[in-house]
C-alpha cells in the first residue's frame, strides 16, 4: 500500500452506537474507519444522554437530525432513508452487545462490535446464524490482529518455517488494576460487575486478545480440552477474576497456555504470543509491534522488522510508511476497518472475498466459547473440561 | 486529549503541491492533516503530470476543477475563489521548496513544507522575513518532534531534572543506502544530485531531524562553533556525503555531536538523542518512541512510558490512546498538524498562541544554517568554523 | 568483598567423585571451589575408567596415590589418613547420587552434590536425617542462586518492597533438545533414560532451578497443591517429558507456575523468575544476571544493576568487581562454594552460622519432593494433587 | 576448552607489585592468573606499607620471606634464587608503570602491566625495544579483549563477512564521575592528578579499551590523522579531561570515532564497539559480553550467542561453560592470562607462538601513542594532527 489510498469505490454509510464524549474506544473506531475514506460517519446514538450525544455528533459534523437518542430509534429512522446507514459500530458496555448486534442484524446492517460479542455460546451461535442468514458482516475489533507482523507470523507458520507446532504460549497481563482502582473509576467499575461485564473479567477482556492472535496464526488448531484456574486477588472483585491461568490441549497434541491478568504489577500490557515449533519459534509483543522475533534452533536469533523486503509479500501490502518508522495500534485498527469495508462491499455485491481475512463473527463466537469453557473449568475446581 | 476530537471551529481549506500517486510522504501529510478534521483537502497540484495528478485528486474526492496542473496555476486560481485554500503543504523534491514556499507566502497562504526549506541561509532568512511580514505560518514537517515523549524530555530539562546540560549526543544513521541503490531507484536518485538535493545529502536529510529535537528540548542552547567531517563511501555520490560526523561547541560550554549516515549497514533508523546533564541523562529512540530512558546517576535506570500519570502533564495532552498501546509516527505527525491548524487559526484572528510550539519557519532556517556551516567546515578540511 | 580474599583459616581438604576429562560440570566445581582458596583438591575418583581418572588427577597436581578407582575405595583409604579429605563433591549421573551421598555421610564427609539428590522423597529424607545426625553439610549445586541479584530480590521481598506476594512465575525453557539429539550424544542420552535420570527429565533437570530461586526469595511460601501436565514432544523420550507446565497453589493463596522445557526452539536458556506483589514486581533472567528489573505499579520501570550502592548491603558483600563489569555463572558458583566452606567450617567447630544461607540438604529434599508431586499429578491425568 | 584444564606443563613462578589489600585490580589479576594453574604466586611487593604487604601475602600463602618491601628488593632477591620468579604483574598507579616495567625487563622478568604502559611514546618505544632485546613478554591487561565474542568479531572481519570496513565507532562512557567524587575518594583522586595519572584521564583510562578492541579486530587498520576535543566538565579536573571526542581517519579512507567519558550520567559502562562494513555491521557491548549483534543490510538483525556451533571455531576454544550460561569479565581475563602463560613459555623455549594473539608490548605502545596524539590535537585547539 504505502500511499494508503485504498478506498473502495463508494464509502460505506456508517453509524455508531456509544463511543461518545470521553470514550477512548469511540475515538479509535472513528479514527480507523475514517482513515482511508472507506466509511463516512453519517449517524449515531453516541451517548446514553441524548443531548450530550447530539452535541457530540454535531461536533463531528454529523447531521443533527441523525444524532439519535438510542440505537432503536436510529435503526428505525435510518431504515426509512434512501441514504440510511449500511453499517454500525457498537462501542457500548459488554452487557448490551448481544441485543444491539441482534437488532442491527435484523435491521439489515453490517456490524462492527467490541468483544465480547455476548455472554453465552448459545447467544453467540444465534447471532452467527442470523448473520449468515442475512448475509451480513460482523467484524470484531481485535485491533492488534490487523498488524502486519501478525500476517507475517501467519504466513511463516503456513509455510512451515517453524516445523510442526508444539506449544502456543500467550499472555495479556498488565498491572493497572493491582489495587481496587474501580472503587473510584466508573469506566473500570462495570468490568467487575457480572451483570454488566458477563461471567469473567480478565479472561474475556484480556485473554481473548492473544487467543484470537493464535486463531489467526493457526487457523487449523482446535482445542480439545482445557483447564483454568482463576483468582480474585482483590477480594471485592469476586466472583470475577483478576488473574487466570489456562492450559489447553489441542486435538493434534500441541499445548497452549494463556495468562490473563490485570494484577501483574508494573507491567504496561504484557500481551505476547510465542509459537514454538519443532524447528523454530516466533514471538511478538504488542508494545513493540513492528518487530517479530524469529529463533531457529541452532541459529542466531533474528529480529524481523516491519516493512522489509525479506518478509512475505502478504505482510507488506498494508504498510503505510517505510520500515524503521514505527506504526502503532491505530494503523492495525485501520487495516482491520479497511478489510471490514472490503468484506461489507463484497457481501453487498454478493461476492466472496478471497485472500482477505478479518476477525468476523466466528472470532466473536470462539471468544465467548473459550471464556465459557474457562469459567466452567475454574468454577469446578480448575479441572480439565472437554472443550464444547 | 485521549478522545482525539480537538478540532478548531472551522477546518482550514487546504491544498497540496506534490505528494501524488506512489508518494509515501504525500500520504502521511494527508493522513495527519485530515486525522482530526482540522484541515479539509479541497485543491491540489499533486503531480508533475497534470492528468495523473487530476486522477489522483479525484480519487481523493477533490473537485476536478481544483486539481491543477502546477502550483502557480493553483495559487492564482484559488486566490480568486471565495472558498479558496488558506494553506498549502509542499511535498516536492528539495530543489523546489524555496520557490514554492515563496510563491505561497506571496499568495497569502500558510505553508507546511518538507525540510529543507531551501539551500542557503540567505534564502531561508528571506522566507522568514516574508512569513513575518505576511503574518503567515510556515510549518516544517519534522514529524518525530510531535511525539509526546519529546515534550516530556523538554519539560524534564526545563525543570532541571537533568541538572546542567553538558552533552547532546545525536544520530540518525540508517543503512539502506550502503550500496549505490540510487542507480536503479528514481526516488533515491535525486537525493545525491546537488542540483536537486542541495549542498548535502545525509546532513540535511537525516542529521537535521535529531538536531531539531535538540532545539525543541534545549531552546536556549546556541551553537558557537562546529567542525564536520563528511565522506562519500559510495564514491559516485561525491561531492555529496553519505556519512558525516559533526561536533559542536555551544556558547555555554556544552558539547554536541551529530552522526548522520545512510551507510550504517543493517541499522533500520538509528535516530537517537541522548541529553547528558550533571545529574542525569535521558535517551530517546525513534523506532520505539513510546519509551524514554531516564538515568539518574547513582540510581537505577528508569524507563518512562507514554501515557502514564508520572509524566509531566504537557506530555499527556496529545495522547489518543492509553499508555501501553503503541502510538507511532502517524500520531506524532497528526499532533504537529493539529498545532499547525491552531497556529494558522490564531494568526488569522490576529492572536498569539501561548504554550503551543511547533516546528516553524525558524526551525526551517536553523536546519539550513546548520547544513551550511557543516558543509563549510567539511569542505575546508573538516576544520572548526565559527557558527554563522 | 571486592578484593575476593575471603578464605577461611585453613582450606578444606577436598575430593571429587566424577567430573573428570571432558566434564563441563567437573570444571565448574573445581573452578569455584578453588577460586578463593577455601578448598584444596587432594583426592579424587574422577572417572569410571581408573587409568583415565588417575591421568586426569595427576594433571591437576593430585597425588597419584590419592587418585582412586572408585568412590568406595577413596572414602575408605582417605578415612585412614590423618590428612584425609573432609569434603567431597559428587558430579556423577543422577542415578548414583543417592548411594554416593549416603556413603559419604556415613564416612563422615561433608558433601556437595549435583541435583537431584536422589529419586524419591523417602530417600531424600533418609539422607536429610543422616546429615543431621552426623552434623554434616550437604550442599546442592543450584549455582545461579549464588548470584548477588538473587540476594537483592530476597531482601526486597523480605522488606516488603513488593507488598503482598501474589504470583510467582518461573520458567527454565531452552531449545537445545528440540530434536532427538540424544541419539548421537552420550552426555544427553542418560537424561532420557528413567533408570539413570529418574522419574523425570525437564522437571528435575530444569524446573527445579527456578523453583529453588523461589525458595530462596520466599522462604515462607509453602505449596498446598499443584497440577502438572507433561509432554514428550520427541516421542522416543516417553515416558520422560521434554516439556511440562506446573501450576501451584500456595497455602497463603498465592499462585505459582513453572514452565520446564528443552524444546523451546531457539531459546538459549529462558530461565526467568518474576515475583508479583500487590505493589510491585521483580524479574530476573539468568542470561543477563547482573540486572534485576523492578517494576512498581504506576512508576517507571527500573533496572537495578549489580554492584550499585542503592542495593541492599547484603547484595554487595559478594562482589568481586565493581558494578558495570559483568560477573557470570562462575562467580555465582564461587559464592556458593565459599558459603559451603564457611558452613563446613562452622559445623566442624560445632558452631551455628548466622546470616549465611546456602542450598543445603533441605533444598535437595524439596527438589525431589516437587518432582515427585509433579509426576504424580501428570501421571494421573494432570490432576490437582495435595502437596506431600 | 570447556573443561578448562589447559595448563602449560609447569606453572610459571609469579610475583606481583601492588594489588594488595582492598585492591580490586589486584584480585582480578590473581584470580585470572591462578584460575587454570598456569601461574603460581610465590612472591610479592604488594603494598607501599611493607608490614601490611607482608600480612597480605602471607594470607595468600606466600612465603613471608618472599613478601618484599618494594619491587627493587624483590627483583634483586628473587634473581638470586634458583626458584625465583619468572614473571611479574604490575598493579600500581600509572606514574610508576614505566620504571617498574623497565626494571623488571632488565631483571629478565616477563611482565604483565596495567595500561598505560607509560606516559610518552618515547618511553614506550624504549620499553618495546628492551622487551625485544631481552626476548621477554610484556602483556597489557586489556581484559575485555580476551572475551570469545571479540575473537568471533575478529574472524568475521577477516573472512569478509562485513565487506569493506568503513566506520569504527567506539565508546567507553560511564557516569560514575559526573560530580567531583575524587574529593573524598583516594582511589579516584590520583586519576585526575597529571603527575600520577599522566597527560590524560578518560582518553587513557577509558578510550584505549575500545581502541584496543579495534586493533584486535582490525589489525591492518592504521590511523592517518586524528582530531580530539576534550573537556573538563568538572572544572577542578582541568587540565585533565573528563570527556573527549576523537575522530580518526585511517590510511585506507575508513573513519573511526571514540567517545571517552566519565560524566555520561547514569551509564554503567557504555563500552561499545560497532564495526560498519559495506555489507554488514557488528556491535558488541561489554555489559552483556556473551552476545554479538550482527546486522546484514537487508536481512533481519541477528544476535550471536557465545558457545554456539554457528560461531567460528576460534571463538569456541576458550569456552569454559556451554552457551546460554553467562561468562563474564573474569573469564575474559583468565583467557588472557592463559595466553600470557603460553607466550612466556614459548619465549623461554625460544619458540614462536602461531595462532595465539594477546595484548602485548605493541598494544601498550599504541595506547600511549594514541593518547599522545589526542592530547596534542586537543591542546592545539582540537585540530587535525598527522598521526605520529
Amino acid at each position: 500500500m504505502i500511499n494508503g489510498e485504498k478506498n473502495i469505490e463508494n464509502p460505506i454509510r456508517w453509524g455508531m452506537v456509544g463511543g461518545g464524549r470521553g470514550s477512548q474506544i469511540g475515538y479509535i473506531h472513528r479514527s480507523s474507519a475514517l482513515r482511508d475514506h472507506n466509511f463516512e460517519l453519517v449517524a449515531g446514538a453516541f451517548d446514553i444522554d441524548p443531548e450530550r450525544g447530539k452535541d457530540f455528533g454535531v461536533n463531528l459534523h454529523v447531521d443533527p437530525e441523525r444524532c439519535y437518542a438510542d440505537y432503536k430509534t436510529m435503526f428505525e429512522a435510518e431504515a426509512k432513508r434512501e441514504d440510511g446507514i449500511q453499517a454500525v459500530s457498537i462501542a457500548t458496555p459488554n452487557g448490551t452487545h448481544y441485543e444491539i448486534t441482534k437488532a442491527a442484524l435484523i435491521a439489515g446492517l453490517h456490524v462492527v462490535c467490541e468483544k465480547p460479542l455476548c455472554f453465552t455460546t448459545t447467544e453467540a451461535i444465534e447471532l452467527e446464524e442470523l448473520a449468515y442468514a442475512k448475509n451480513l458482516v460482523v467484524g470484531i475489533s481485535y485491533g492488534y490482529s490487523g498488524h502486519q507482523m501478525i500476517e507475517q507470523a501467519r504466513k511463516m507458520i503456513e509455510n512451515g518455517d517453524l516445523g510442526d507446532i508444539r506449544i502456543v504460549k500467550m499472555q495479556f497481563a498488565h498491572g493497572f488494576h493491582s489495587t481496587a482502582v474501580e472503587k473510584n473509576n466508573a469506566s473500570t467499575k462495570w468490568r467487575v460487575d457480572p451483570k454488566v461485564a458477563g461471567p469473567s473479567y480478565v479472561l474475556g477482556d484480556l485473554g481473548t486478545h492473544p487467543l484470537y492472535l493464535s486463531e489467526v496464526m493457526l487457523p487449523n488448531l482446535k482445542i480439545k480440552k482445557l483447564m483454568c484456574s482463576r483468582q480474585s486477588f482483590v477480594k471485592s472483585r469476586s466472583p470475577l477474576e483478576d488473574n487466570a491461568f489456562t492450559i489447553m490441549e489441542y486435538e493434534n497434541g500441541a499445548m497452549g497456555t494463556v495468562w490473563s491478568s490485570c494484577v501483574n504489577a508494573g507491567s504496561m500490557h504484557g500481551q505476547t504470543i510465542r509459537i514454538i515449533g519443532s524447528k523454530a519459534s516466533i514471538e511478538w509483543w504488542d508494545e513493540h509491534p513492528n518487530q517479530l522475533r524469529y529463533e531457529v534452533q541452532g541459529k542466531p536469533a533474528m529480529i524481523l522488522d516491519r516493512g522489509m523486503d525479506y518478509l512475505y509479500s502478504e505482510a507488506l501490502i498494508d504498510d503505510r510508511i517505510g520500515g524503521g518508522h514505527p506504526e502503532g495500534l491505530f494503523e492495525a485498527w485501520s487495516n482491520l476497518y479497511s478489510r471490514f469495508a472490503k468484506a461489507m462491499n463484497a457481501k453487498d455485491r454478493g461476492e466472496t472475498l478471497e485472500d482477505v481475512w478479518y476477525p468476523g463473527i466466528q472470532a466473536g463466537v470462539e471468544g465467548v466459547r473459550w471464556v465459557e469453557n474457562c469459567v466452567r473449568s475454574a468454577d469446578n475446581g480448575a479441572v480439565w473440561v472437554e472443550y464444547q
